[in-house]
């Protein structure tokens, strides 16, 4: 099903899905040869805005939850690429290693025991190390489903990271760092730790994942003949903000107008007949903690209500001190009444899946990944892998997903490039 | 779904089920690394046999037919391994020409038009370029659920082979080439031939193929630390068998003689009270014209009782001068009171799904696939990747489908050994 796109101006969107179709040969051989020069990152989770005149990604985590919202019928896809995964990384592995969050919450830990089924399908031994220092002996933690996740304190040698009497080829995190790589997982040499620390939001930034996703789309443009902006949301940054004092509110000020009078030229060029928004949120982090909508460049004065020694501040408790500034994009897509937002899974460089995050009580130009977001999520009705050419646009629901796996597989792109240009052990050659 | 077991003797397949459950790590593994030294056959299907007692590969199809027998649930399982198939052969690949077998039939069309969908899926354009003479223009066939296959002259060029204004990086063949390779399809040097020419029945031959399936069953069966013989069934061969001649018989007789003795010894072992019985068929050809069921060195009479100018033949209308002779292995599953066989579906590395055929007219020692049969296909209702560890053996269809998977990768891996061994253009180190 093709969620009922509102915005009037759906034209652009249905364009574009056109294109991408009819040149479905050209798209794929694009990402093959991309992948040649690039390697995925192990997995990712792409959030999808579709604004009926834009399809843009808002966010990509490279610590992917939520595995459990996949419908039984996506599993064997995850299983397949699961085992494209592991056997170019480590094919003599037998173990496996899962490192999740410090969390006992049952939601994350349905997504844990979901990742277990997928790399148990793949063939591994899977069990579930914890980095919570609050977690000292195994702890079997029940699921509303009847499922039970353990977890089990981490055992830390000389070189190697594993359990009592475990010792995996591979660890796969599931904790996206945010503060700061414990020591433990640190000089792992003779094992696999994937996706790679310098990927955890203590060092990555969002604002160096849309330049890499700038470059990613132009690319895409230009090869497709269509105007990367279709695909790509524009930002700015700025860096060393401080709420308390003038100077840092100036640079805030003055990116946030200048991206807002940029956004509006090109609704102006399309005739979009919209008001242009920006989105501030920290420049790091995978919630949405800290998130302002602003709509000019005046709403920024709310933030001088707020009391000096409470900033807005993301997960782990840091303050806010480098803010990315998005252009916003629309959600046009609904069920019933609720707002609609497409989230994409990948594993490897395949499209295993997708749900939407529906949230009834929020806005259009609202982030729906809130905390205490209480989304209702809906899977894909069928699969992103099986386009339908020659159906009109807009209408298939299958073209519609098949388009949704091009915008993720192009942030995951940029994620890889990110990767490799912020690789601390990269060699550089000069 | 598992179909129901009606041999009282179920409990080694149901052990055998477990002790490959329990061993899935080390079995995955193992084939990871197998995979490393062999390169697997592009496609392939495999028919299986359930005896309840014994599990076990009759035939292997190195230019699978029936694809339009698989679910859409299980397509884009299947176009995700094409395009890892295509990934590896031809990176920078845009088309590919599927040459057909010569015939307008039309559920062997939608096999094509299956094909296509798959290859279109993975983001190819996809040409069907018949070979058949007959075939002097672009023809379109309508299949009875309204889609259309286009079939079209090849253009040979002196290196290449394409259509008209197509030209193909690579160049799938569905034709078994049962009457030898054409020479349009020779010294094609520039392009990717999948499969290879000596894949095809001009040069395969069965006994070659259970010659490795058996040097497989025997490494995998040591792995796991079972009798291999409950995955392999047991075979002789007898060539340049002549059906008019004393001496062309007798070659016939003795080797019927030894495996039914040989098969004999293995039912007491195992306490399994069934009468053991041998299939004699061609060495080569995909359909099973010319089979033979003997169940006592007696019934070898029956063929002096065909007329001495028709010995039995085998498609394109050869006489049969080589057979194989396989140890019959039961089908014990039934689907009400048809009898069924599994047949499973690989892509380069991947199972991607699976059917049954069944019949209500045929016998648990005959043949499903013999000419005329009018079978009936039952796609299997879940996927092979998803076992359920902990399940009682035999009750669980998950486990058993994997089970399945899991013996179709073992022929698929003893005919990329055979085919290494009959390559002609092999290099040999000596």
């Amino acid at each position: 099903m093709v969620p009922h796109l509102i915005t009037a101006l759906t034209g652009p969107i249905n364009e574009l899905e056109q294109r991408i179709l009819e040149s479905m040969p050209a798209v794929e051989r694009w990402f093959r040869l991309e992948w040649m020069e690039h390697t995925p990152p192990f997995y990712c989770s792409v959030d999808i805005r579709n604004a009926g005149f834009k399809l843009a990604p808002v966010d990509t985590n490279l610590f992917p939850g939520g595995w459990h919202n996949l419908t039984p019928d996506m599993l064997p896809l995850g299983v397949q690429a699961a085992m494209a995964a592991i056997e170019k990384i480590c094919p003599e592995a037998k173990n496996l290693l899962v490192i999740p969050e410090n969390t006992r919450n049952s939601f994350y830990l349905a997504n844990i025991a979901q990742l277990q089924r997928i790399f148990r399908g793949a063939g591994l031994n899977v069990r579930v190390g914890s980095v919570d220092p609050e977690i000292k002996k195994a702890t079997a933690v029940e699921l509303p489903g009847g499922e039970t996740v353990t977890l089990e304190p981490v055992v830390r040698s000389k070189r190697r990271l594993g359990l009592k009497n475990f010792d995996p080829c591979t660890i796969l995190l599931n904790n996206d760092l945010t503060a700061g790589a414990p020591g433990i997982l640190e000089d792992l040499h003779e094992q696999y730790l994937l996706p790679p620390l310098h990927a955890g939001w203590s060092v990555r930034r969002k604002s160096r994942h849309f330049q890499s996703y700038e470059e990613v789309a132009k690319r895409f443009g230009k090869m497709l003949g269509i105007d990367s902006w279709l695909v790509n949301p524009l930002f700015n940054r700025c860096g060393e903000l401080d709420f308390a004092r003038e100077e840092g509110m100036e640079c805030l000020r003055t990116n946030v107008d200048a991206l807002l009078a940029k956004v509006r030229k090109k609704y102006k060029e399309y005739g979009i007949n919209e008001k242009p928004f920006v989105i501030v949120k920290a420049d790091y982090g995978s919630h949405g903690m800290g998130i302002m909508t602003v709509r000019d460049v005046k709403d920024l004065e709310e933030i001088r209500k707020l009391p000096k020694n409470r900033p807005p501040v993301v997960k782990g408790g840091k303050a806010i001190t480098d803010v990315i500034i998005q252009e916003g994009v629309l959600t046009a897509e609904r069920i019933n009444d609720a707002v609609a937002e497409p989230v994409v899974y990948m594993m490897d460089r395949y499209v295993v899946g997708g749900f939407y995050r529906i949230h009834a009580e929020r806005g259009v130009d609202e982030n729906l990944n809130a905390p205490g977001a209480s989304y209702v999520p809906l899977a894909f009705a069928e699969s992103t892998r099986l386009p339908q050419p020659g159906q009109k646009p807009g209408a298939s629901a299958p073209n519609r997903f098949y388009m949704y796996g091009v915008i993720g597989r192009l942030a995951m792109l940029a994620a890889s490039y990110e990767l490799e240009a912020t690789d601390p052990e990269a060699e550089t050659y000069e």
